[in-house]
């Protein structure tokens, strides 16, 4: 009986992982005293989905764009891109590779590191940066056909207070063992995500979200990480007209209270263990009310 | 003017990486001559979504089940379950948290890992084992309501080819520049999850799928990492009637053959670099056909 | 024939990874008007040597403070110190387990993440922080008998400079590729230790060491990364008087200018690729002049 | 006043994470039917210390041989070198830049990842393979003027064993809470390294040394991890006479016991929490009696 080839019911491929620094050098002058260069520290992700089928079941590749030169395009894209906004360079990317044959959608994902300036005799330094931490900012540009989609975010964004969060009032079935307390540690590391109402939005609006959501972080009376959540997702909504919805994913990195009784010690709230698993993982989507 | 609070459009909440290893241990004998241990390595992620909007919104936790207790429930229906495939108990897991007040979706995912059992005298020893590398077996179970789904898969197989894998006759644009050939180093790290048609289906065809992936890498003869993504979900369709499906993640693992006619020597397919990024990364969902 | 037992010639042991977290809460008032909380967030590992054969050969536990002990005692020893500085729980942590029955060297090396002060309506907030970065703050405090050394240190701290960094006029062999280059970026992730000459040195020196040795990193007209390396050693020294000695380690985090003449473009220093591996590894130990 | 220039007292440098993968191709023939290839997958770190003073204070780069030179010297020594045993090639690099001007040490260290064979069709295929696992084999090679030294290892031996593990007898101080145990999991990561006698030792003695630890620890009635790394250390040395000293790390990864007495549960030794942190670290060096 003759074997009967299986369908291929959807397929996606692509450059993971592509390493791009760009720096912005001013065109006249050099030395210390000269106007200041930028750095742009990108990691990008190309996904292709489209009419690959002979690729996959025939082994014919006159479809296939090789991932190579999906990563040379980067390199080569990015040489006049001024990627003021990482945003629009992932758009730029996403429409050529669009645009090639069998291609049905392109999409960029890219994750930019932060770097801080460094100062030096007291003023900010030309050319010396630090890097400042885990937190990346993140975008996801989406074609398909003529549609473009951007969304921004951030992630590794890692935050803690020390007070003025509870958790309590919660309901306790056989296996719950878990103490109501008033006054606990906070801590997490926010990932969020929005989708912009329009293509041309002025994407320095990311700055902005960011201050907001932070500001709400540290001010909010916390019920739970959900309430916190909910406070800094109205936030950054407030913060901004130009986003619709925000996604935001919040760990709870548990940092539990040390029993010190068995030493003869109380603990008011001061001695503390860092976990890092098991961890709550606290997700939502909230939209603003039309 | 009133602030209009936004709506909660979507969340999910949970406790995840619940670390679980459970011993069977016979309930008769001891020591070396008794009946061999076996051991269950599980990591265990818990998903819950549902009516929780006055968790987030009011912080009213009357109706948010601690993730502790979550915790505490995997530990204690581990007691008396015999976890034979971490299926089965997730589908226990899924159940009894689907039951929970509010929940609409409860999803439970698990990894476990391998253990292989030691020797020693030249005969395998009961209760010694050491670890089989970095490969992870999953399972995703999703209860809605009364529908349960389960989802099986492998994670982290690292497998390499030398030979019998070739990438040419691609398309070449302006931004082309990497060669022919036909003999590279194939390598990759194989994900792979299929649904079966049943929830009480013979979860030990997961071995059989496994081999049968395994042996179609080897005997290949590669056009292209899709190519061979392909034949490999062919085969694990064949190997196991219940499945109709299966999706399939094998990013590139480049080994870049170095050039060493600098140095005034060939390089007949012999010296590589590997390389961790970029890399090529090709999915695809493969149907059985009916 | 009897089998004659081997010596044990070197032994260590004891508890690595102990996460404390402390705040320091002032005594009165509460709210967000209160004076602000601190935080101190530590890694601790607790390291001993001593007279431990019959662990070992016999199996009698005897002499063995069990590590789970050591945690422990960290906690509770943290109770009551306030921690103003690591260097100084380092030493208290040490002087209690070098006086142990057995114990000959007791080594406590220490880890302090950073977390800075958030700010929400334009003032600092008294209670809510986000996490500076990869930067650790590293003590190392070792106790043998009644001599005590500690050393203090840095460790991921991630600069890197756009330009003013050269290297050229090395040695060419038959293996060398490597062009000559006048301008290129520099980046690394420096780690270093100093040991201070007493053991009651004012421990803020640290802030000092590091502020003198990211000035000089931006400043030096590079020739080399041990060029540097040397600058940014010399600097700490004269920055604190009371370091005799320094340490210094800097991988060179390659940033490989990219290729755009297939492409028809040039490259005037602009696009690199940032590469994790291979990379150089430079270190040093670097000594006030008598 | 002039400013004196530190002394620069222990300088090191050189090209960490070389990847090469060397492949060993029967001569004639092709095909599946052809004689088998052979994989050999290590990471080198190669690291000089020498008369480098200008270097680092006069950036004098006369005397740096580039580390780029130094990968490249890894690939080209490769290619004719059959590389039987990592030992052997980490000699030959090291006699290589050893020979350097200004060169007083040269160190090559060495981490060779495993690969497995498959099978297909019931026999062993001929050019395909599976990773198997963390574990790797180490070895450093030390060449100082025409003095070597060779030390051989493996690391990431995950090992595990449900019984015959004790941990009582221990001193108890005002900070100790562990309880006594007489039954519980020991698990660890080994690793161990050991000196051969001579330069021209049957480095395939590893595998021997190998299963010697692994059978002592499968078949050792543990009082502690201490009692169980001798054993091992002592196993090792029976194993291989040219051996004259090991020296192993055993942490102790802790699987602890889960009390479900709040949920009205026994747990005879059956349901465990692995965790990561904090964890015990265990180290000795062993030397054969004379």
């Amino acid at each position: 009986m003759e074997h009967k080839l299986p369908a291929l019911t959807w397929n996606r491929y692509g450059k993971s992982r592509v390493r791009l620094v760009k720096l912005r050098r001013p065109s006249t002058g050099s030395g210390q005293g000269a106007a200041p260069h930028d750095i742009v520290d990108l990691t990008i992700d190309i996904q292709l989905e489209g009419a690959f089928e002979a690729v996959y079941v025939d082994g014919d590749n006159r479809s296939c764009l090789p991932t190579d030169t999906m990563k040379n395009t980067v390199y080569a894209l990015a040489r006049h891109d001024p990627i003021a906004h990482v945003e629009a360079f992932a758009m730029r990317l996403a429409e050529h590779f669009a645009a090639k044959p069998g291609v049905s959608v392109a999409r960029i994902t890219a994750a930019e590191a932060r770097w801080d300036r460094l100062s030096a005799g007291g003023r900010p330094h030309p050319h010396a940066f630090v890097q400042g931490g885990h937190e990346q900012w993140t975008a996801v540009v989406t074609q398909r056909g003529d549609g473009v989609s951007v969304t921004s975010g951030l992630t590794n964004l890692v935050a803690l207070k020390t007070t003025d969060s509870a958790f309590n009032g919660f309901p306790r079935d056989k296996y719950t063992t878990l103490p109501e307390t008033r006054d606990r540690i906070l801590a997490t590391s926010v990932t969020a995500a929005w989708t912009y109402g329009r293509a041309d939005t002025d994407f320095a609006a990311r700055e902005r979200i960011r201050a907001a959501m932070l500001e709400a972080f540290a001010v909010h009376d916390s019920a739970s990480v959900q309430h916190t959540l909910y406070a800094m997702a109205d936030a950054a909504l407030c913060a901004c007209a130009e986003i619709a919805e925000i996604t935001v994913t919040m760990p709870n990195r548990h940092h539990l209270l040390v029993d010190l009784a068995p030493f003869g010690l109380d603990n008011p709230n001061e001695i503390f263990v860092a976990t890092d698993q098991p961890f709550g993982l606290i997700e939502a989507t909230v939209r603003r009310s039309s």
